[in-house]
């Protein structure tokens, strides 16, 4: 019941031998689907020649076995998918790209968002370049394409571009011959590779991916760290490993992330779970049952039911025929919205003190739907439980945030904010334990929480230039 | 991941003032989705003018915003959502059914199954009577209508064709002026209704619906009961209550109905727990955690957790994404659906003696796969416990089961199943308890375990007649 | 440019040996799509089996290559198109209907319309049948099953069927083994049939679809006759024959059939270059040049410049991509319309004496705006010759006409009707040239030029019955 | 029955008060449809902000009443229409293209083909230029901003990017304030602009789509004329005008455009009456009945017809539902398709000697097929006319030939063809005769008959390139 958005999932296949990689990279963004709903997008590499499919849509909808088939097998893949913002249509801005180039032909897709994409979009086209999108993505390709100008190898231009373009992007490219993969300096979005029982290299978002496909899992890219994967095997370059410190979005594990996958280290499930418990010991109160909200919230509920002694018990059920699509006509729409999408269990709660857990906050209003059904079902007490600490300030690293004005906590106190939903009390995951997921003390990117960003961060003019009307001076 | 499909839901409402009888009814067939997702259709009576939409389908898919201001406002509706066979597509055996007869029109919709529909069949046929369809729906319609010539009210046709029709159902009929809802003299299948603050009645198979329209539950239909809701409030008539032995469906406690429905007094989601708690009585095992086959295994999972004090963990993840038309391409597809549809999260299964729990074994195909899949993740055992005694009969009251020679409880015994999906021990919960999942021992249909039918079965020749090639005589 | 609309095209092929009986009947329905856009179903029958598809659109449309697979092959197949009033969605009144009865299987189309429907319907409803639809082919499906219980065969319930049913109506029925065609008394509506290389009978409203599977056109059926189709051959039942006065529509020349069809020993094109040289003769005019209205009055125009001298032109472009979906979005939608469908060549029309051809004012809006079309492209006059006599009033037999209201030639004489269109000229086709147009004079219903119906017309009940709100008594 | 392509229409408007500019492009792209059906596109500017949608599919399909809503009114709008070889999918192609640059925003589309592309995209790739798609008007962005980054105003960027771009093509161009047309200096492809009432210019690719939208015709724009559209009123650029001879493609006349446009002077349904004249000149016969090849060919059998004397007759009927999708299932579709899509009217051929008049051979199967299907009709003769000189060589600018060595005419002699095609004669259109379709002998563009090019031709390279596997050097 979370309103954050992550941008994107990558998935990218090097087969030794000719093979199903549509098929598998089908499986795979299917696995990641969770990462971005709006549109999808498959490219295959068949000796050279590219192959692509991309549309708005679910990877199922998108893949069907027609679609499939047309772009058939070969011996490399890149896919992708994406949520976009309401503003811009998913069609023209679905991943991968593919873009030739003096040297060839080369394929791009990634997860993250970039803080100087203003700056050098500007730079661009001072030199006479086109732009078709506003996505970072195409100033990437532009940048990767320039440096590959001066350098021997598509690797090379990689890793000259990484010094210019600067922010959040776990990034795949395919050139004719070889699967690029690079993760930032900072490491703010998870990437890792596995390899298959036929000698596939995988490339994922998530370990889930990993699973999907049938590949083992071998180990997370380094922040800054770039990987080449060719007819030799792989391939590390490490030339802008340490130069920043690790920051992986603190996010990934609290909410974006699916509960199987484990990333740098550490299994999101237990991470959750731990949450909870931490919550438990921060935000202890007398009540006879815990509740999460599903999906997200149930994992930090069950950590919280172990530590305090307090049953655990699934007191909202979840619709499982609401999908992105539904429609809810008529005059009592909005409310009727909640009611149809999660549904509390009487018996579970009437008459109970309920602690309710779920993963975060952002406007509040839903949250306070929820409490008011467990009212509704005749709960005596509702104390709310957030599994992260309040969420204050805009993410500039691929996080699709409300503007900070919409954002309850940094509007409200904490009590101000119990009295907006409805709660008899409510506790935030102290920031602390927030760095302690992984059961030690670790580095996160925590800007969300306490407004200090790792990187600079974008200059005024970046958002503000797509939304003015543009006008030619003469 | 149960096998079994139910019929039918049904929803019904009668507004004492022409409103959003379509909206409302809309909601209603959404929350009864899990009962049928082949087909659905809602018919809206406006003053006696009836405007009917179906098509095969989610009901989020059928009615879009425009299809629902297409059949607009009035002071009744019937909805319905069907599961259909394979054989049968969709469209054509959609419900409601919509008929004109000598006394004006009327809609109809049920769920369940006719024991003597092949001999009610012959016999209107042998008075010239045609048929468009295989389905009992236009047997029933054909049986009121005839009695309909000879009872002053659609009620007493109603009252008159119960003697005629055998089986189980719980049917909805609407005239221009009246709604009528009936259950079987067994009452197989479940049937409620409720009333809404605007006065609306309303019907429907599980009281989930009543809950998700904002009405309130007002009691369940007694077996036999038919109730007739008119300008002048609801009337009940008893003359069929008594007759028969209760014998509702114990299936709708185990798999068929949503966990927050109340069914003749009992919750169905304490009904599930009741029974985790019954199989740890019978059947403990020294084990480390507790895992659920999601969604319908987990509450069962929750009371073998609380009655045997093994921790409970979600340690099969379900794929949201999977949907009916899931399509899997490339060749070893089987393999990889059940791998798509469920990951194992490894930390909580990597190392332990799990003890899975699951509504039930059907063919036990699936339930193999998702053993491997916990072996595949380091399980060191695997003791299966299923909610429910062995499957071993057909089933001729609305569910849909494989032939009996494809029920594994049918072909082996419990040893030999335990081999075949490859289990450490394996325990199904006894007939005793089945018939106690309310807490108290009740007469529930348990046909499907014992193979003692409450009513006559259906002739050989009722499903060999439509299978095989027909020939005129001359 | 006409807004009359036929009701139906058939279709039907008995082969003798199991062979592509769907493709086939694709095939003839899309020769005959002209006659009935609306929805359109295959039935074919594979020893016995019967598998069918229908729906909504265009053949094309609607019959897909996966359909198409999807109903396979067989020794039978019947086929059916239709046109459907604004009112009764396509779907659910599409044909063929297939039904079960006491004997066995039959799927049953026509064409036409009966003109004692509502009185039958009344009589098999004091007996309990049940009706899902307001259509005559569930009557005439009623009506021959009940004949069936008393014939010995297929063909002799048919037979005494035709004693029942009264009005226009081209038949085809098909039992298991057999398939049976028939022409009402009078032959309203066209029936032909043929046969192919390998033997395979086809029946079809019009010889063009004979053409368009590669079968010869043997003969028209006889008004009253019945083809009975069967492993034996074609037997011809004729008890029915020479009982009334043989009444084919005249429009099938004017307007309905496909120019290159021959209806009754008469081939369509040739009907119309006679329309337009007895309209020189009777109302002949100097001028320039010759345009018809495409593309029925085409023709016409072309016999018309034949019998007169003046040179016949194109001078109205009809736009090809206008398609029955075409949507006219903004304000001066209506005007636009007739704008984009039609364009005048100026350098045919610009100063010129303009004869503009059509083949029928219905209610003259259409041919007001193209007139002020040639008006506006510099015709300096414009003389309309319609190649049928004025349209005044109802027809019963499966013709669809507006009300008797809305017909321009009911409501104002023909020099009114000169104003309101704006033409300096007009001149209707004699109703004695409309009787002579196969060369000869015969006779043809010309009920709605002179308001004498060969038949009973239906009682004032029949339409009235659906429109009305329909109420219970009690 | 052509089997030649255009590539394109273009449709712009400029209004001086916002107004239903999507609206009208819809109209105009419809008028403009037979110039392209692959896909289409139009961009609404609205005071500066530019909302844009284009898909594969017919303007009637891609432009539903909602999408067209959904880009709203605005004062300026660009349309286009395109035909797509099967290799290249329509969406990603589809025209106008939006790109933003350092000075805004611009849209482009256009109609034709340039021969100097390949050069122009490595030059441009040399600095580093990446490329989206392989079509000309992304090359030609490139350089219209290239030039911007120098040139004072959008209009001077469009002049000086006319020195560096060779080839063929009509061009509109739409920045925030202003839209430019302009036509390549030897005028291959048509463009006119013409003025509605309320002020706003209209430019499209034939008059056919001024009259579509109540425009009245103003002028041809000049071969090399620029025009811009502004606040001011419109302005001629002339510096390219006069640099090269006219060259006008003759196919336009013959087969491409609409019969009722008129371009640079001549109408184009006079223009192939004319042709049909000078056939009758040069090839005359004896013979019963003058039949034209629907569509293309019957304006020219009417001048067949008028100059020889011998009767015109619509002996050849065009099924009117045969769409772009239409799919042949079954053994021997190519042979019934051509069945399905002409029907001969046997009494129009039957014993006749026929003069058969189209507008091309160009791989000569179908025409075989025709002449087919009057010899089965029961012509006695057939004498085939073709309105242009024969087809031998391929055509650069915008007209999609097949391969010359696909083309009949280049293959063998006009005797050969005779036989192949299976007539009793054989005639084309003079190459004088054919530079003198406008009445008097004009230049137009004829290398497609004589393989004398106007322009210099793409290097060998152009399409080699993207045909042929990629590969990356390192």
């Amino acid at each position: 019941m979370n309103k954050l958005k992550e941008e994107c999932g990558v998935f990218g296949i090097y087969a030794p031998d000719r093979c199903e990689v549509a098929a598998t990279t089908y499986y795979g963004l299917f696995a990641l689907q969770h990462r971005g709903q709006s549109s999808c997008g498959i490219v295959v590499n068949d000796d050279g020649l590219f192959r692509t499919h991309k549309d708005s849509g679910l990877v199922n909808d998108v893949f069907t076995p027609e679609v499939l088939d047309s772009i058939e097998n070969g011996n490399m893949a890149l896919g992708h998918c994406r949520y976009g913002t309401s503003g811009s249509k998913g069609r023209e801005n679905a991943q991968p790209v593919v873009v030739d180039h003096i040297k060839g032909r080369m394929a791009i897709a990634h997860n993250g968002s970039l803080v100087n994409s203003y700056e050098l979009r500007t730079e661009l086209e001072l030199k006479g370049s086109i732009f078709h999108t506003q996505s970072d993505i195409e100033v990437m390709s532009y940048i990767i394409i320039e440096e590959r100008l001066r350098q021997p190898s598509i690797e090379q231009a990689v890793n000259a571009a990484m010094h210019r373009v600067k922010g959040a992007y776990s990034l795949v490219v395919m050139s004719p011959s070889k699967m690029i993969a690079c993760r930032d300096e900072n490491g703010f979005r998870p990437l890792c590779y596995g390899i298959r029982d036929d000698g596939a290299y995988i490339v994922a978002s998530e370990s889930c991916a990993l699973g999907a496909v049938g590949a083992k899992f071998v180990r997370d890219l380094k922040p800054g760290e770039i990987l080449v994967f060719n007819k030799n095997g792989v391939e590390s370059i490490t030339d802008h490993c340490g130069k920043a410190c690790p920051k992986l979005c603190v996010f990934e594990y609290v909410y974006f992330a699916r509960p199987d996958s484990v990333i740098d280290g550490c299994c999101v499930h237990d991470a959750r779970v731990r949450a909870g418990r931490y919550l438990a010991q921060e935000h202890p109160v007398d009540a006879d049952v815990v509740v999460g909200v599903p999906d997200s919230g149930l994992d930090a509920a069950l950590g919280y039911s172990r530590e305090s002694g307090i049953p655990y018990a699934p007191g909202l059920l979840k619709n499982r025929y609401i999908g992105r699509t539904f429609i809810s006509p008529g005059q009592k729409s909005r409310e009727n919205l909640v009611r149809l999408k999660l549904s509390p269990i009487a018996s579970v709660i009437a008459g109970k003190r309920v602690v309710l857990v779920d993963d975060s906050i952002v406007r509040g209003t839903t949250c306070g739907q929820i409490v008011n059904l467990l009212r509704a079902a005749g709960a005596k007490e509702v104390h709310m439980r957030i599994s992260s600490p309040p969420f204050k300030f805009p993410c500039y690293y691929g996080t699709d945030v409300s503007s900070k004005d919409k954002l309850i906590a940094n509007r409200y106190s904490q009590d101000e904010i119990a009295m907006v939903i409805g709660v008899d009390s409510l506790g935030y995951l102290s920031i602390e334990n927030a760095m302690k997921l992984s059961g030690e003390t670790k580095e996160y990117c925590n800007a969300c929480f306490t407004g200090e960003y790792p990187t600079a961060t974008p200059t005024e003019n970046r958002t503000g230039r797509f939304d003015q009307k543009l006008s030619e001076k003469r």
